[in-house]
């Protein structure tokens, strides 16, 4: 069984696995106040460019979205984000868990927040008999793989200001937005005032970093964390896995390798003449696959269906990672050429 | 100054206001456990045809309506509602504030929700990465003031069994509902979960009753109410205020009124041809008028804007009440024919 | 049957009343925007001698408190209060409903929370793996009846500035307070970073004033009013009933009424030889008084039992108001010496 | 230096290491969906002796109790809990935070919640006024290394079935609890709604088990683990860890070794003439030193300082693990006797 179901479903890259094991019986401060967490700070605030900014690490991605918002918020704020976003729709709820309301602004099928969108859901809000506009949301790579370049972020960054609004960037895929060519790293935190670092999905076991460039944000952002059940004991597995990222590039590289897994299987299917949702660059590919092939198909190799069509066919995705083979990606290519007698 | 700003522009109902003035030195226990409370639930109780439903006083709509769904809904559920309901728009995120998610519902500009939209809503949320919808909302009249009839309200209901959902009635407005001939009180007591009958908009200082048919959601509802600000101290004053308008039929018969006062402004401006953005059988107008008229009528009316359009028109809700009198829908209407020529 | 049960058994002052009847038809914008309110907020601002505070109104206690505690503080943040403080006790948790841990300061009977009580709580919550103390919460009267003097205030005050505490006072029973020789509404705006002046005990229909001195807790609190529910419709009813308290010095008259009927009670009392629970100069008295006396006095007075005692005596609660009358009093005295042979 | 700082200084116990890396490239679903995930709930049901019980999986402590509590707990019920109780001290208000009041009874040195403290707490709660008790909370071992007996367990049982409470206890230290001869696993799953099972103190990288007893409890349970940021992505990983655990009897030789180093130091220091804040049966011990000899273990060893007291001793806190060696525990005496000259 190939699995192309998501990029969660191997454990660490080999040199963050090694790296725990060798640290294993070192003996650490718990709660993230150890050595390692504190080289892993100083790798990532250089490779960000900002050695102002705030550093913290959690566990996964809703943690990190839900322990932001709620750090960030006043009880009457609410944040934009599109409508597909993550905290829309995929988080159960987690923020209006922390009392704070989600405002979908319109997108189209690439996930992206535009201009245009933003200023309308703040039009729309203009007294106290409404939540206030806050934040902006939105997640690089979005939920559809499309990556936000340096002139859209400063787009929104130049309206987040005039608007009074702070701008947050949910990277849970941000290594795979990276080696698309997106925004870079020092990019997002000179336009951000917020971002994470998503090492899930990038190769670490679990683990996001937190970067608070906005210091206003940052006060007392360990205490949220605690409170929301975030602070993990352990705190140096964190340390451990970013400092083996951000040393040596692994981080960059990793993404790399998934992107370039997933641009083989689009350019395979697309040779074969299939069509795809969206064009994404990165580690997400939505194609349109003929039911009968997927029939077929469904025996060895794993996605996910987003939608079915009435032309029978289906729009699946399929995800690659750090840790997707070369192997993997030809026999599906070979299997869907060979059942689709193309 | 003739105000059509909104239903609340008054004090109370003189019959109302001299209940209040004759029992106000009388003593009282606190936080309606007294006699006024009590004979207020037995006549709203006969009103609605069910002895066994739990009848509670708040002060106001906002309250009501986050103090039920604080009541009713565990941590992950979520309501539906139509996109332009109340609890969706104007309440800065109350229901949010409760932890709660309210998932926007498709409507059309009548502002009901259909059984379409309801399922599209629900299919949309299949499992635990999603909110798990729980209750539907509406509002009687809704927000754009059509009257949900007994058929519509059976067939959600229908829907709400099927799929495991609490159905939910915002009636600050129900006064005026009952009067265009919507669903009666009883079919409400039948049909709903729980729902609300206002009388801040109908003919009280201010006062909502919560009727709660549905025995698991009425459990410890006093809690609730008590720790969200709710409990007011002097109780009694919802008491005597509702078993004024439910003594004698007052409250149809305000309700009557202000609908009377607001066709004939329907009637009055329709027949000199100006055209409404709904069709609107209660106490809310939404005609669209000239702005060079409304420019010559601002001095002595008052209208609440609701949309300017490209075409120099002005899209305006006029509001009638229990106070409306006729005076003041003449003078409208000669005012209008006068500025516009007609 | 004469009542001290409390001081919310009767409905409003007559000029209080007479005001309300006088404006209720004379129509007014909503949501406390409109003249009367105005008037209010200046001649509170005059009162309390703080043109800058901002001054807001709601309809009972809790709803103050909570949406004070809910606008001035983080989600880590807590408030430290006496241990019988409202808050702690006797507000079905309606704090820790927005999120915020209430700690419990040791006290005395007199309910006061001292200095030493203060700094103890604050110590034991060195770090992050803790709440934040963040604001102190005092009620004055507090709840057993005692009253804080300027000096009390000023060294809470100290320490607050100190610690980096605000100061927040809970004046649902200030009229009283105020009559009794406590700190003065000057001095409260000088050293309270906010506080109520309380309108339900002290004369009012319902109604409490917030009173901001603290720019930064200032902010978008319309916004939290709004969203908890507590931003009345009619909010004129607010401001009318508040602009006739504030002027011509009702609200003091109407507290020193209270308090002499309160002291008239307690010397009668004493000079009988019954002793009290604590030295109350307020509108509340806390005394022993044997089983048998009260099993005679049961049918034509009412109070608050609040402990019984193994020596065949009970701590009661008399509670007087502006509406108590001599009357009242008198024929309490009466009863107890007759019944109790004195 | 040697570390009786605490019980999760170290990684993971070798063969759940060992686990986590031959499971590391075989693929699995995400969220606790896995077979690892699968066999160790069978496992865990086994070993509790209710094939019935929900058993799920997150990553740390506080998670494990505020998501419990949130989701078990209506807005107005509240928690009763030890003062020493984690929940009321050291988790910074989650519990709060999810709109919970915590409830501190009076409790002894040892941590445990008597049957008398609870009936007290109860008891001050009788109306609508104020919170709701309906959740019991107690840890084992108690924070202060005590560890209950089946009968005070079942003392408390039997009073939560009067009152109508829940009984939920925090395993985070468990396993020592179990190897000191508490109550069995067998006997917490007849006498809990609902219990943890920790694993980060016990031998694990991280992770603890949440059995459910109570059906009505275990609803939607999922849901709300990811609404608050607990649904572990790569959910196999907890998996891997709790079969290793409940494989061949692990986890209770990792508790039974633990505490073996803890009696060890404790007979040691005893034997020296030193005295404890308590008699604990577990991995953690209380003794009192005097701050000289502090003064020069500290650059070897390495405690908890728990209160400084008058006459020049130091109440520390001494944790052992699974990774404590007896070459450490060894050390420590040696060093204590050598400078203590006892």
């Amino acid at each position: 069984m190939y699995r192309f179901t998501n990029d969660y479903s191997e454990g660490a890259h080999p040199r963050i696995l090694n790296a725990l094991n060798e640290t294993n019986l070192e003996g650490n401060f718990g709660y993230s106040t150890d050595p390692h967490c504190d080289h892993a700070r100083q790798l990532v605030a250089q490779a960000i460019g900002n050695p102002e900014s705030a550093i913290h690490f959690v566990v996964g991605g809703t943690q990190a979205n839900s322990t932001c918002l709620c750090a960030f918020l006043r009880p009457h704020e609410a944040a934009i984000a599109p409508a597909t976003g993550h905290i829309c729709v995929h988080e159960t709820g987690a923020i209006e868990a922390t009392g704070h309301k989600c405002l979908a602004a319109d997108c189209g099928s690439d996930g992206k927040l535009t201009v245009e969108a933003l200023r309308k859901v703040w039009q729309a809000h203009p007294d106290e008999h409404m939540v206030k506009p806050r934040l902006v949301y939105i997640s690089n790579t979005t939920e559809t793989g499309a990556v936000y370049t340096t002139a859209e972020l400063e787009a929104l960054r130049k309206v987040c200001d005039e608007l009074g609004l702070y701008l947050y960037l949910d990277g849970a895929r941000l290594g795979s937005a990276l080696a698309a060519g997106g925004a870079s790293l020092k990019d997002l935190a000179k336009l951000c005032d917020a971002f994470t670092i998503g090492g899930t999905k990038n190769g670490a076991l679990f683990g996001e970093v937190v970067c608070i460039q906005n210091p206003r944000l940052a006060e007392d952002f360990r205490y949220i964390i605690k409170q929301r059940g975030g602070l993990l004991a352990k705190g140096w597995l964190l340390g451990v896995q970013f400092e083996t990222l951000f040393a040596d590039g692994l981080y960059e590289q990793l993404g790399q390798h998934a992107n370039q897994m997933a641009l083989a299987l689009k350019e395979g299917l697309q040779g074969m003449g299939f069509s795809f949702a969206s064009d994404s660059p990165s580690n997400q590919q939505f194609p349109f696959l003929p039911n009968a092939l997927l029939e077929k198909l469904k025996g060895d190799f794993h996605w996910e269906v987003i939608a079915k069509n009435p032309d029978n066919t289906t729009q699946i995705r399929l995800v690659t990672s750090w840790a997707t083979q070369q192997e993997a990606v030809d026999a599906f290519l070979q299997a869907v050429r060979q059942h689709s007698g193309v």
